[in-house]
């Protein structure tokens, strides 16, 4: 066991470390000439300013729900929800503060270089901080969770001798609730940041191009614009600080979706393997992880230590990424081996491992290799290299009705294919290491979340890069550097967005199966029966939850855009001068907008996705959760596929449009304004809902898992029929 | 027995009866001057010609199907198929007949009396020839199937003596499957219809509006207008045909489900009652519905046999409506007395009726209720009197992507009540009457389909009219009135529609519950499990398929609709003289294109529904059907809501725009483009998607229960699994 602590504590300190390196790294490249140091300084203020209120927000609801934990269930418990929440909330803090930095040293990097590997190279090592970050300050968490409540508190032995922990007032406690605390905390976060961050991110977009694009005829990022420093601010507390918050969450969700399955799996009848075997069960998800940050590491030193990187971006960055995938499922076998060769074949044959000790390796290849298939059918449906896209962009021709009509087409016919590859996911993990090897399948999926999300990060950091070399007004070669590096950061974040919702899949099925184990007898079989009709009813609703969510979501993102274009249209309409350039705009009053627009409605449609299956259990009891929590799962990750392609094609169409790529339909024609209005309808769904879908099915099989225990003793409906007996 | 299908065929033949009556007191009528008599049959023509084009190619394909069935199942429930197929196109045929007669009519009536109310009259009249004609004809194939394959060729018998029948190379066969073979039969056919016509409708729609309104400002409906004779045939083929055939689909869906029910009830050992309460409960839906029909042709003739309507259309329509579903739960209420209070307490408790003899009356009447309920909030999110559908007025002043995704987040938040409304019935109707409760409460929800139907076809005549009097250049009064009718209308029709999905849910559910009773042994309880990986993996598949299935739709008006957008401007451009006034446009080139994209399109997602749960059932086997099946119906319902009420609400907050209701922002404004975009959009969601995911459901599962017995023996996963052992 302390072999596997220490490897886990240095890869989390390794991961650390080299984020750190990298951290001061780019801090120390020069800024450039003074108004590029006042815009970048302007845009880290508005950042700054926002992550800081919104924690400030964010810290007060989670110790609320800390001590309503600490009450309910168990002060572990509490303590490890807000370590969980620590660790997001750190990630996406690091993310955010280097973005802020990075942005502006890579415009200067493309202006005085005039190279684009040089660019990239920086672009991407600011990327690397909170790509290493992420899986660092997870791992740090987990281990800091089962050193001191599994070991030094003895839960993990608890489980192991099956006695019974009991809580101040009796209620029975467990390791895995504990567990289950550390991953609420850092989904919990990570639904705020999502959310908070997705409707500044979007209104402002929104906002700008509304006003700026379609009635101004102004190019994205013009300093007339007077969104435009929020728009650039959103980039960072939106795709940075939220995407680094959700991605902590996906992968601590998938490794410890998988330890608490083996614990419930070694306390159920259904399985049967002895306490070594349970012991390397959980010690594989995270030690496969702990392997996926040494080799990101390794992955991410190849491609910083070359002296020049090539001009083909696309190519570069995915080499870094297949470098770290191929090391990290070298070194996940190498694990595979140390840890399930001595155990004996009963042992093995217990925990439905069909192919023997590799078993739970071959589980988490499949993971990986669906996540990528997932990752392509999404870059197919969203790259105007591919037809669906093109479609899109030629519906522009018939005007803007026909332009989204389309969009909501090719969105709604992407889901198949990506659900299909889960499905077969599920099925041949399933047949290679039974329940176990789905779970594996999702910690397989996210094991390289280092580079992912360093690349990831990238994206929107090359983006700023853009917005600021428009606004200082550089040389348009310096914009399509950044250009050039923003679009390829479009594609390649498909592949990121493919893991995550491939992995909030499995994740959260695995999670769905650790709550129906703990409230079924032992002896039992495991069913959550769709037929019956409690579980029916809740199936229903459940299924309807990410539709009200979404609804939600979109409607804020709306109100708050709706506030932006008024007020952007009142400094234009107000301010004289203002469009030929010899007054600047306000932008102070676009980011208050934003922010506190963002701050306003963030909090209904996170409190509702840890509400709803807490006032459900207690009023209609296990079963109907139970079927609240699949309902949910499957529209949610439908939903989640279909508006993340249908945002990622009308963005691509409009990109394809821009590109001139259509004779007599280029920029300015009435194509491309009905192009603009489908970017600006899929805006909100790809970064706003979409995304956010995973947290929310992730924190209602968390909330379920750990309240359970409560609800299934207590609730009104067995209140009722106990009356009527 | 004979008592009850006596009554059956008398309330079969009264309402079509009444209904022929109602169409030649119709057809008698003054169509008007010479120029409305020439735009009528041109109408007239182009509806005829396509439906006569489209019901060549369905009766081909369903002959193809219909011999496939003999061969693989039985030459009963291929006949079966085939007289459900000629019930549900007659009704279409002879609704859209009527429509296309009425529709002049109903203008000329407009301007020769200038009364409201005696407009009202007679466009009620028209409409009420669809709506008991819908009744009509399913109760006549419900007889027809009954009594030959039921009495006369003793497959009722067989299952009271549990005989086994089987066919001619030995598989088993029941009366069930003869009776899924009807209600297969009208589903296959309403999907033809809706999806066909909902193609041409919308594409002819959305063609006329999107070059003339949005592109040369032109009224609706304006005689220069290349696409407009389209239009108006579309409102037939579309609105009038496909609707009763979708509806007579829905009406035998939920029947004939109750009677399955009640048989697999019967055979299983989960129940206990004997031969008598088995026919009674097989009795009681088709009972129930032909009460419905009396009560119905009560209500109708109480509103035409008044000699003068008031000038409220609105009053009028919802009395007729709550008059016969009131007489049809008195009547309900006589029949469950009359055939229940009979049995003894052991019947009752072992079918689960725990309220005595009233249980699946109660069941039914909750149906009623919820049907309502649905419908009320469907106009709730749908009507400008109301929140939602003001905020998406107001949104149009933001232009037309922030009215695109209003709309979206109203349509995704509509959802949640409605299922609420359908979880609720469920639970409450299982604890009443047990699953067969659940079956009466969809049975009961359309037991006066006849009344909603009257109103919904009422709709589209209206609308016609004054398509007629615009292009006929009458006084603007004239359609002032047929515009208030079908602004009417447009309201009343939510009523139809919320009962239309309500009961599509209930009824593909307790098609489930049978499909899941067909293969699981008598003694053990029905389980649909999805933990088990394999349904699992069909929940996920099925989960998309509405996905899929609604992307190919939207695909198809938008393609379809993009030739008539093309064609359209072509001739605007090449016509001089066209938009002047003195030259008429080429109306015949746009029917044609509206035709042909409808014929071509149609066949994939009417295909798609019938092949896939085939296909899976002989790949993966009866776990993964049942998962497909409940996977599809969760999404299904959401995304029919969804879109129907945000197709409704976008179309509503048009007219309230257009009803100057907004101050500044009238006809002709940025704001108006923008909600014209928006209802559009709209369009196809909620004329062509949301109508036709109702059939899909249920179509599948119909299939699904017809072919268990094969699959269940034949499939590729056992074939592997048996090598292997």
């Amino acid at each position: 066991m302390t072999i596997a602590l220490v490897l886990l504590l240095f890869a989390a300190v390794l991961g650390l470390a080299y984020s750190m390196f990298n951290f001061f790294v780019v801090k120390r490249m020069d800024e450039g000439d003074e108004r590029m140091q006042r815009i970048a300084a302007a845009i880290r203020l508005g950042a700054n300013t926002f992550v800081t209120y919104e924690y400030k927000i964010v810290a007060k609801i989670a110790l609320v729900l800390a001590v309503l934990l600490s009450i309910l269930i168990s002060w572990e418990m509490a303590a490890a929800f807000l370590i969980g929440a620590v660790m997001s909330g750190a990630a996406g803090w690091l993310g955010m503060k280097i973005a802020t930095y990075a942005n502006v040293r890579v415009t200067n990097r493309a202006r005085t270089t005039n190279s684009l590997g040089q660019t990239l190279k920086l672009a991407y090592r600011g990327g690397s901080v909170m790509g290493l970050c992420v899986a660092g300050f997870a791992l740090l968490g987990i281990a800091i969770v089962y050193l001191i409540f599994g070991v030094l508190l003895g839960q993990y032995q608890a489980v192991l001798s099956d006695t019974a922990l009991t809580n101040w007032w009796g209620l029975p406690i467990s390791f895995t609730i504990t567990l289950s605390g550390y991953a609420l905390g850092c989904s919990v976060i990570a639904m705020f940041n999502r959310v908070g961050g997705g409707i500044y991110t979007k209104a402002a977009d929104m906002g700008a191009d509304l006003v700026g694009k379609t009635e101004e005829h102004i190019p994205e990022d013009d300093p007339r614009n007077p969104a435009t420093i929020a728009d650039n601010v959103g980039d960072n507390v939106g795709d940075v600080a939220g995407l680094g918050a959700d991605l902590l969450e996906s992968y601590v969700g998938a490794i410890v979706s998988g330890m608490i399955l083996a614990t419930e799996l070694f306390r159920s009848n259904l399985s049967a393997f002895g306490a070594d075997m349970l012991q390397n069960m959980m010690f594989f998800p995270f030690l496969l992880a702990a392997g996926g940050v040494i080799a990101c590491a390794i992955g991410t030193a190849i491609m910083l230590g070359q002296k020049e990187l090539s001009d083909f971006p696309h190519k570069e960055l995915n080499r870094s990424t297949y470098i770290s995938a191929s090391l990290t499922l070298i070194i996940g076998f190498i694990i595979s081996l140390v840890l399930f060769r001595p155990m004996s074949a009963a042992d093995l044959d217990g925990a439905g491992f069909s192919l023997g000790f590799v078993s739970p390796w071959v589980a988490a290849a499949l993971g990986v290799v669906s996540g990528i298939a997932i990752g392509f059918f999404a870059e197919y449906y969203t790259s105007y290299e591919y037809r669906p896209t093109k479609d899109i962009a030629n519906a522009t021709k018939q005007g803007a009705a026909i332009t989204i009509t389309e969009g909501l087409s090719v969105g709604f016919r992407s889901v198949m294919v990506s659900v299909a590859a889960i499905g077969l996911t599920i099925l041949l993990s399933y047949v290679v290491s039974g329940l176990y090897g789905v779970a594996m399948a999702a910690t397989g999926m996210l094991s390289f979340v280092a580079a992912t999300v360093s690349v990831d990060t990238y994206g929107p950091i090359a983006d700023n890069a853009g917005g600021i070399a428009q606004m200082s007004k550089l040389d348009d070669d310096v914009r399509e550097i950044t250009d050039t590096l923003d679009a390829v950061g479009n594609t390649t974040a498909a592949i990121g967005k493919g893991l995550a919702i491939g992995s909030a899949a499995l994740a959260t099925l695995s999670m769905l199966v650790s709550y129906l184990f703990s409230f079924t007898p032992a002896d039992e079989a495991m069913v959550l029966n769709l037929v019956d009709p409690l579980t029916l009813a809740g199936g229903l609703i459940g299924a309807a939850m990410p539709f009200l969510f979404s609804g939600i979501l979109i409607n804020s993102v709306t109100r708050t855009a709706g506030d932006m274009v008024t007020e952007v249209r009142r400094q234009f309409r107000e301010i004289k001068g203002l469009l030929s350039g010899t007054e600047d705009p306000d932008y102070k009053k676009c980011i208050e907008i934003a922010s506190e627009g963002a701050l306003r409605e963030m909090r209904v449609p996170a409190l509702m996705s840890v509400g709803a299956p807490v006032i459900f259990g207690f009023v209609f009891g296990t079963k109907f959760v139970g079927g609240l929590l699949i309902g949910a799962t499957l529209t949610a990750v439908m939903l989640a596929l279909a508006t993340s392609n249908m945002g990622g094609a009308w963005d691509n169409a409009k990109k394809f449009i821009e590109g001139d790529n259509i004779p007599g339909y280029g920029r300015g024609t009435d194509a491309h304004n009905a192009a603009v209005i489908g970017d600006t309808v899929g805006d909100p769904l790809k970064d706003t809902v979409g995304p956010s879908l995973n947290i929310l099915i992730k924190i209602m099989s968390t909330v379920s898992l750990v309240m359970v225990t409560l609800f299934s003793r207590y609730n009104l409906l067995d209140l009722i029929s106990g009356l009527f007996k």
